[in-house]
């Protein structure tokens, strides 16, 4: 079965964060907003900060729509410092870096590259209630789009608020939405 | 594991493509040139037709880019032809649809919702030696976004076709693109 | 051992019936009355419609002697609906049809085509204590026969209703039973 | 699964037909030609001499359809010769009738009653390759119909000599058939 | 390890006698009075109704010696009466018939022949508690004893009925018997 | 699957004989003629010594048919020529007797009293193919009958000598025997 | 794990004993007092008597140091008290004599030759809390000796008694002991 | 089964012999001659120096018999040798000492007494064959006898020597032996 | 996982201890202090009483320091013992030396040369928790360093006592420590 | 078992050195000439580049001892680089850092702390054929000694180079080392 609508499983990873102590997060400690868990393979390499540098652009915005961003490799908490202090691209993202050397989170996520111990390009958006609703993947080289990221997260967001509301394809926010109904099956 | 970086496993549908012959497809005939395997829950439904219509627009291009692009569901051919025959938004669309009344390519591509009998929206994109590259999935009442379906699509593509090069986020054709070096590392 | 006299098993189904919203049939919606379980392979196909439309010409009849109908197919009832709506034949019948694309009922009459995802073409009567009385199934291409079916009824329901009475070959309703006694053994 | 398409099992019983020594049938006996397997409780009893009778009344037919009959009961082909012997019903029949005192035709054919030692009432068309295509059982106590037996023989018959065809429901002898093409689908 | 000495196994069979109703007749029933299990193979053979009508001559006596005779074969009841009303040999016989079609007593006799369907040519004497005391069993073809069988049956309640006493070789109702003691180790 | 009609299994023992030094028999020197294998609990014991006798008396007879007699006990053959020379009815004996103090032979044919180490008092007549052909087995106290057992291997004998004629009950020497036949079925 | 140190295992086991009847002996009435279990292969055997007259002539002594004797084979006790009445060297022992026939005793103390059906010559001494505290065994053909079994006996009597002391090799009675203490170590 | 009668397993230790370098003795070695195994518990402790030294005094003797004698603890050789420098009773011994702290001698022979690491105090007599013929095993605080186990070792070598002699209880060289025959079975 | 961390596990074993009894040392004894289990591979032998002896010139201090120090070997406590009477360098040394012969602690700290019974050469520093904090193992014929071991409990015993604080290489009592801090990171 | 002794397993890890591009080592890579595996946690911390500075100033005694230095931690290559580039004590060493984010060559050599994903403070030693001959391991806040480190490796290739010597107690270079001899068994 596929992950989309299964429950986050339980970790604790520590975090780095820019202007912060060290401190643990849960899966517990996620719940009660949305939030984006962002994948990448490893610390100073050269895809993987134009893509958070996209992210970063758009963390305010997602923060004032109640989305918390964690970035995630398999690298530790020290080393996702070292990285912030040393990188200038880094060193302006403000979001949670989650070291998981352990490989708990890559495995819970099933992005784990085995016996290479590096996670794939993957990206999850996982709702208040812990439940992954929107997951995206891609190759080695290719780059993801955070304005696509958000499209989607506000639809998500809009489906939760509006119960029986769905968005068609592209949707952006404002755009209309479809109301199901018996009548409308076999009519589009 | 992720699927990413998988080979498709074997799987033989009966296809209804408009204009042709109810007809089958199998992995072997996916190979040798790019592929969508484009999954919706079901015909007749709300959400799926604006995302196929999306998609349809794109086709033409796609077909250009030497990219084939196969629609999914758990109903039968003979439904697919049905659904074209009585919808005008599915009839003006030319690429085939997949009957999966077997559940085998939802079970192969782990999108089968179990108890349900209905597959999961989502997308991946397949290269020509039959290797998932890139994937995306949604939750029920989010519509997908062909556009950007389109964009890393082509950033496959050039990634294949330029070892050594990356694609930075959002890359758009066109933009420039990354070579990997090690005195880049720790350095972007 | 075979199926007759077992009882039916655990499902939950969505039904399409004219003129009412889709709903939910249960097996334990079905006890309390007589039901017939009327498989066939897929909507929008050939022998199916004319075997569903000699069934709907004796629902009336079924219905005034306790007795509902369940068409079932692989199909979902997003699926039947859409039949019902463009076939002139399906329109007129009145019986609930019964969505089975998860398999279970398929399953659980044991009709399933493992690999193809079709229930085959069987018939199964079951009483108000859930447990099933007669069944027949033939192979691809050969139709039923409602009259012979409603025959069958008949006699089960005397014979429930009738303890020590059985019925002969061919017996119609009105005609002559039998009440097997020691001195009827090797008589006849 | 279901019995139908499936091919019978091998199987060893010694019959007793009018007018013959005792004489063994088995699976390999039965092929290149169609066969009816009859199942029937117990020698000596009341519902099953009905049945046969009104089976004995079509055997000049179906012998001429090229149809085989074999009455089925877990008694022996001394107990089958004695019934022959001493009932007048019996008496009229001539096709074979098996001891199946081992009870291996009623397991192959599931049918058994376990525990109880006795055959189900059920009846099995098996055509000249050995391959089941129609099947019909009732519980204890309805009699069966060897006229609706006879219009389903011939229908697979038909549908077996005329690749393409298909019969509708009811279908009698030069009746109209259906020939399946993707024109009419979703159209009748 | 061997039957002797051990308790019959459960069972229910139908019984056919002479005069009566069909009715069941247990493991339990069999108890409180001396019992012989009678096995044969068949109804309607050939050794077998001498020799049931060699036991018959003995059954009044037997009777007087609160012996009950079971004669079994895996026939129905229905067949034992058939049997009976039949052959002038059987029709005399006053004891009852088991029906033994499921195969249970023969199995729990250990006399079936597996693959066959039918009982060996055996004989048990199960005194008032359920235990078994004598067993006797021949190949087709060799017809047993009655007079012998009488016999051992008084040795054994003899023996029951006179703790510490031995009946010797041959013997014969109101012979002498032996007290084992100490003294007669060796001295016999 | 009851012991008739099965072979004999493996064994080696050793033999005491009046008048010859130890030897060993095993289950191939058994075969080519009849033999009679006759178990006992124990040597020096009450009951066991009388019905050695009464079969020795047969002994010479037995022979002169071709029948060897093989008498059985858990006793060592040590045990069994102290017997020999300490009782005068074991001294007039003059077939060999097996030592079984392995529980072979005891165990071979299954009446081997577990967690009692001694045999049951049971009596198999073994054909020249090593195939048993005749059982018999009595509870402690009652004796034998070699008379008896004298009868049943002539019949024993007389049917394989004789295929396809049958020895009805209490059959003596000389007397009438049975040809099956189809007309004789329920005849008899 | 070796035997020494070991409880005895339970059993039940037939006694004879000159001058009583036959009487059960079990594990429990073993403990309370010193037991030998002497096993030898068989009655009226040739070496074994002379270890058994050997052991008689002890026997007075070894009741006066409260010592039991069991001699064991796995013959029965009828055969025991044969042997006694037939031997003019068994007539003389007293000790009571074990029916091991049910092989129950050589197993427990690990010396029945599997296969054979005997018992190993192999001699046990047993505690009064049923512990075994010495074992001798020899090859067929080694007579044993009673005279270095008492030396045995009264060194482990002796040790009980006087717990701190030990007995030197070929300690005889009356001879000087030893008291072990931390500075004998290494200085004998 | 009893260890009597089978053949050592294999091993490799380390041995000590006064005057000799540390040498290898494996199981290979051991055979051609006979061979005692004289297991004790500890080095430097109290019973076992006089038993080592009562058996010290029969070495010589047993060499001219052709006897080797191993003495074997799970103490090291070196400890064996130290034990040898430091004790004037052990200096005198010139047979091998083995090295056993891995513990596979005292496991071959069963003597470890596990959890505790020492083993028994255990005598084994092994033949040229490698297979053992006498074990003798004492409790804590019961010496052996030199003489005694050398009275046994010539036994078993005269036994050996006169196939078809046996030596009857405490045998002493030069005394009369028997030769079993039928005609003494039950006659001693 | 390494051992390093883990808590030792139960044990019991017999302690030498110049000027004391025999006395037994568990694993809860060794709680409360620090512990040094020093593994050698045998007393006697020629590496280890060098290495012995360079503990026992720390003894003094190590008790000061509250540390306890156990010399293990596969030896027996006599073995320990009587090397302590024969060494002048063992005979100066006041720690106890703990008998393993029944290799548990071998076993429990993973050391044991498996097949050969000797442990290796291997040192752990256990904390009065019973956690063990440092291990250092090596090969045959290289000899070990108190100094160095003492230099690193007393850094175990600072890092305790410091929460917080943690020893730079090669450090020595008195010398700096550093405090990690999130602003160290990446600045050393 | 200990690790002493064993063969290194198995591995392929990428190495960052300075003045090099990235580069694989296998295990294959390692045999030949002596190799220290000096695993730390992780990249970025405290204790760490003290022990690896330490050991930095030994890196060119080593090689001319024909001993390489791996310093690996379970962080990446790119990760070591970019610590080199960033940290001056780093900056200065020459030796490769193998990138184990796999958790092979943790696993490996067993220290791996388990939901943790970082290695132990551990240092292997291993010779020319690949064999681990030193190994040592401390807790968290512990340095180790660059100093004993070099100790011991020269006396493990004295040894090697040495057959027949051993090095006593902290052996520097040059100091006297010890033949093993019988004679000195129990004489140091």
């Amino acid at each position: 079965m596929g992950i989309i609508g299964t429950s986050i499983k339980p970790f604790t990873a520590t975090a780095f964060q820019a202007g912060k102590d060290f401190f643990d997060v849960t899966d517990e400690d996620v719940k009660g907003k949305w939030a984006v868990f962002f994948f990448y393979p490893a610390d100073f390499t050269f895809v993987c900060p134009t893509e958070l540098e996209d992210l970063g652009e758009k963390y305010a915005m997602l923060q004032d729509m109640d989305v918390e961003v964690y970035a995630v490799s398999t690298d530790t908490h020290f080393s996702h410092k070292a990285w912030h202090d040393t990188s200038d691209k880094i060193a302006k993202l403000n979001f949670p870096f989650l070291g998981d050397q352990n490989h708990v989170l890559a495995r819970n996520f099933d992005v784990l590259r085995e016996g290479v111990g590096l996670a794939d390009r993957a990206t999850f958006v996982v709702d208040p209630d812990g439940v992954i609703q929107i997951m995206e993947q891609t190759c080695e080289g290719v780059g993801r789009n955070a304005n696509e990221l958000t499209r989607k997260i506000k639809a998500a967001q809009y489906v939760r608020a509006n119960p029986g509301q769905v968005c068609p394809a592209a949707w952006e926010e404002g755009s209309e939405t479809l109301a199901p109904s018996l009548d409308l099956v076999g009519k589009i």
